[in-house]
C-alpha cells in the first residue's frame, strides 16, 4: 500500500518541495531564486528516483521511493519502508565512519524522501569508473574501514544483547530481504522466469549449473544464513554500483537493503563485484590498451580490502570488544585472567576463519547470480561482442561456482587472487597479460 | 516495571479470581461452592507461583508471574512479558502437538496469569520420577514428536520468510534470553558470583575448566549462536524439570524461555539432562538396587530420542518442506527436476550433521553449567554424600567438557552413549553395572 499522503515528485515539483523548506533550500539557493534552479533526474532507472538540484548556493541530492519497482512498474510493488531503512542506515553508518557516507539533511516519511549531501564530480559510481579504466588507490582501504566500523560497532562484539536485538528489530527489512532471497539464492539455480544469460554461448554452462546438486545445496545453506543469522547491520547491497568515489575519497550510498544479517554477506558481495570486473576486463581491453595495470590493481584491491578489513576489525575488537555481550570481559583479553589473551587470540582466529569461508561462499553466489539471474552487471553487459562477453562470463561463472561449492578449499586471499588469475588461463581468447 | 493493575494472588484471593470467571470456575465448581475449594501452591519456588484449585467439578492449574525472580526477591527483577510468551508458546506448540502440551484456558495480561489444564497424578515432574527410579517407556518417542513438530513447523522449512520473521519478532524474549546467555554460556567459565560446586572435591576440576581456553571459546561461539541464529520457536528450557509424565503420557510445560533460536539448543538441553541423570544414578544406586535397568534405559532413551526426532523431522520435511522458503519447491524434492530428489537428500544430510554437532556442543555447555554454575540439578544435589556426589559430578563434568570442545568427534548417537558408558569407568567408586 502506498504511504498515505504520498505524492510522486517530478523535476518541477521537486523544486517546490525544496523551496518550501528553508533547511533544504539553503543548500541550493534562496527560495526566490527557485525559478533559476536546474534539476536533473540521475537515477539508474531501476528502483528509485534521484534528483540533483543546482542553484546559486550549490547542489542538493534528493531521493524518492515509489511504492513499486521503477523499471517494472506497479506490477511489482515494493514497501516504501525501505526509505526509512535507508535514512536510518545512513545515519547509523555515519555514526561510525562519517567520511564514507553522504550526510542526511532531511527524511520525510510521508513523501518517502531523503535529502542528502550531493557528491559532486569527479565523484562517479565506481562501477562506471572501473569500466572506463580507472584505478582507485584508496578504495580498498576506505571500504575496509567502512565495513570494519559499521559491522563491528553494530554487532554483539560491541553491544549488549538487548540493544543488539532492538537494533535488529528496527532494521527488519523483510520485503527487501525477500527480493535478495529470491534473486540471489533461489532463481539462479533453475530456469526462473526472469533469468537471462548470454545465449547460446553459455547454454551448456547454465544447464550444468542447473544440474549441480552441490551448488543448489550450498546456495540454499547460504540463503538460510542470510535469513536466520543476525550478526550486524549490513549495508545489504554493497556492490561497485553503490559506491561513488574519486582517487582520494569514497562514499557508500544506497543502503535501502540494510538489515541485520551475516557480516560475510557484505564482505562477499563487494569481493564478488571486484572479481566480476576483473573477469570483464579482457572484454574491454585491446592490444593497444591491454588494461594490465588495472587488472593487476583489481586483484591487489581484493587483497588489500580483506587484509585491511581483517586488521581494522580485529583492532576494534581488541579496543572495544569488552563492551559487547559476545566476548565477556572476564573471559577474553586483558580482563580475562591468565588465559584471557590466549582466549582472545583463539576466538579471533576462529571468528575470522568462519567469516572468510562464508564470505567466499557468498561471493560465489553473487558472481553466479550476476551472470545467469535477473540482474547482470554493466561490467559484462557493456562488452558488445557476445562471443567475447561469453568467454569472460564463462570464466567468472566457473570461478563463482567453485567458490560457492568449495569455499573451505581457498585458504586465504592470496590463494583467492591466484585462483582468479589462473581461471583466465583457459586457452580461450581474449586473455590479455596480467 | 510491574504490569499496571497487577496484583499478586495468594491461596485465598486465587479462589475469588477463579470464582469470578465462569469460564474458569466451570473446571473447579459453581462459584457458590468456592468456600469448599482447596488450593495448593505447588511452584518449585524458583521463579513463579503455581496454584492448583480443587472443587466438586475438578481441578484447575493457575500460574502467576511476579515482576521478580521468586527465590531471590525484588532485587532480581524479571519482565512479566514472559507470561505472554509462555501463553503464546503453549498455544503455538499445541497447534502442532496438542497431546503433549497442557491446554490454555485463559491468559490475563494485566494479572500475568495463565490458567491451564491440570495434569493430575500420577503425572509428576520427570526429573523427580527419574530420581525415584522410574522408567518412562514412551518418553523418548513423545519428546521426539514434540520437538520435531514444534521445531519443524515454526521454521523456515515450513514458513515463508515474512511469516517466519513476524513470528520471531512476536517471540522476542530478550530478558529471559539474557538470563540464559549469562548463566549457561558465560558465568560457568570464570569464578562468577553465584557459581557453586561440590567443594573441595571438585576444586581442581573447576580450576582446570576455568583455565581451558578451548572451552571458553566454544561456549562463547555457542552463545553467539544462541543469540544470533533464529531457526525455529524453541521451548527454550527443555529439561526434565519441564516435563510432566506418566508411563503412557508426556506433557511439556513452562515455555517461559521460548524464543526463536537454534534448534540444537532444545535438542542439546534435553539430551544433557538425561545424561546428567545417567551420571547421577551411581549416587542413588545400592548393591540391592543397582538401578541397572534404569541406567541402561536412560541411554536407550537418548538413542531413541535422537533417532526418532531425526526420522520424524525428515518425514515432516519430505511432506511439507515445499511450503517454506528455505528449500524451494523447484530445487528440492519431487518438484525439483531430475536432481530434485538427490538435492533433497544432500540438503537433509548436511542439515542433520550440523544440527547433531551443535546439539552436542549445547549439551556439553548445559552439563557443565549444571555442575559448576548457579543452578544445579536435583539428580546430583539429592546425592547426600558429597564424596559420592563428587565422583558422579566429575564424570559428568569431564564428559560435558569433551562434548563442548570436540562435538565433531562424536559421529552419531550410538557413539555418544558408548562414550557416556565409558566415562563411568574411571576406576572410582561407586560404579554400578550398566
Ligand atoms: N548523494 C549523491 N550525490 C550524487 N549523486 C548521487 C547521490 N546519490 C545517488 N546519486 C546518483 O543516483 C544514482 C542512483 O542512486 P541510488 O541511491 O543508487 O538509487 P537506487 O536505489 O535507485 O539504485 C546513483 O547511481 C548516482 O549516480
Ligand atoms: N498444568 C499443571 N498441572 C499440574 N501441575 C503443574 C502444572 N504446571 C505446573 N505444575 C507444577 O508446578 C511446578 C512449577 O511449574 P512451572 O511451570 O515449571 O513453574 P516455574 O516457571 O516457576 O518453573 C511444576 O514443577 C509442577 O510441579
Ligand atoms: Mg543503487
Ligand atoms: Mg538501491
Ligand atoms: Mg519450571
Ligand atoms: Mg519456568
Ligand atoms: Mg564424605
Amino acid at each position: 500500500a502506498t504511504q498515505p499522503g504520498f505524492v510522486a515528485l517530478n523535476c518541477d515539483t521537486v523544486k517546490e518541495y525544496v523551496a518550501a523548506r528553508p533547511q533544504l533550500a539553503k543548500h541550493v539557493g534562496p527560495a526566490a531564486t527557485a525559478a533559476t534552479w536546474t534539476v536533473e533526474e540521475v537515477g539508474d532507472g531501476n528502483i528509485n528516483f534521484v534528483y540533483i538540484l543546482s542553484g546559486p548556493s550549490g547542489q542538493l541530492c534528493l531521493k524518492q521511493a515509489l511504492p513499486f519497482v521503477r523499471c517494472v512498474g506497479e506490477g511489482w510493488p515494493l514497501s516504501q519502508d525501505r526509505v526509512r531503512i535507508e535514512a536510518e542506515a545512513l545515519v547509523a553508518e555515519a555514526a561510525h565512519c562519517p567520511q564514507h557516507v553522504p550526510a542526511v539533511f532531511h527524511y520525510d516519511a510521508r513523501m518517502c524522501i531523503i535529502a542528502m549531501q550531493y557528491l559532486a564530480p569527479p565523484h562517479i559510481i565506481v562501477r562506471k569508473g572501473l569500466i572506463q579504466g580507472l584505478i582507485y588507490p584508496r578504495l580498498a582501504d576506505h571500504l575496509a574501514s567502512f565495513m570494519a566500523e559499521t559491522l563491528f560497532h553494530t554487532s554483539l562484539l560491541a553491544l549488549p544483547s538487548d540493544q543488539f536485538k532492538a537494533n535488529a528489530t528496527r532494521f527488519s527489512n523483510v520485503e527487501m530481504c525477500r527480493l535478495t532471497e529470491q534473486v540471489i539464492f533461489t532463481d539462479p539455480y533453475y530456469a526462473a522466469q526472469y533469468n537471462r544469460h548470454t545465449s547460446p554461448q553459455l547454454d551448456a554452462e547454465v544447464a550444468e549449473l542447473h544440474a549441480d546438486v552441490a551448488a543448489r545445496v550450498a546456495a540454499t545453506k547460504l540463503k538460510a544464513k542470510f535469513i536466520q543469522n543476525q550478526e550486524a547491520l549490513l549495508h545489504g547491497d554493497l556492490h561497485t554500483g553503490s559506491i561513488m568515489a574519486t582517487e582520494e575519497t569514497t562514499y557508500v550510498i544506497d543502503p535501502e537493503f540494510a538489515y541485520y544479517g551475516p557480516m560475510a554477506f557484505d564482505v562477499g558481495k563487494i569481493i564478488a563485484n571486484l572479481l566480476l570486473c576483473f573477469f570483464a576486463l579482457d572484454g574491454h581491453a585491446s592490444a593497444t590498451e591491454p588494461r594490465s595495470a588495472q587488472r593487476a590493481w583489481l586483484l591487489e584491491c581484493v587483497r588489500e580490502l580483506w587484509g585491511s578489513f581483517r586488521s581494522r576489525f580485529l583492532a576494534l575488537w581488541d579496543q572495544h570488544g569488552s563492551k559487547g555481550d559476545a566476548y565477556h570481559a572476564q573471559l577474553f583479553g586483558s580482563g580475562g585472567g591468565d588465559q584471557g589473551p590466549a582466549a582472545q587470540q583463539a576466538a579471533q582466529a576462529a571468528f575470522m576463519a568462519d567469516l572468510w569461508r562464508d564470505a567466499l561462499g557468498f561471493a560465489g553466489a553473487v558472481i553466479v547470480r550476476r551472470l545467469v539471474g535477473i540482474a547482470h552487471v554493466a561490467d559484462m553487459d557493456s562488452i558488445a561482442d557476445a562471443d567475447v562477453r561469453a568467454v569472460c562470463e564463462r570464466r567468472a561463472l566457473r570461478f563463482g561456482r567453485r567458490l560457492l561449492t568449495g569455499p573451505e578449499a581457498v585458504a586465504d586471499v592470496a590463494e583467492l587472487t591466484q585462483l582468479a588469475e589462473a581461471a583466465r588461463q583457459d586457452g580461450q581468447q581474449p586473455c590479455f597479460p596480467l
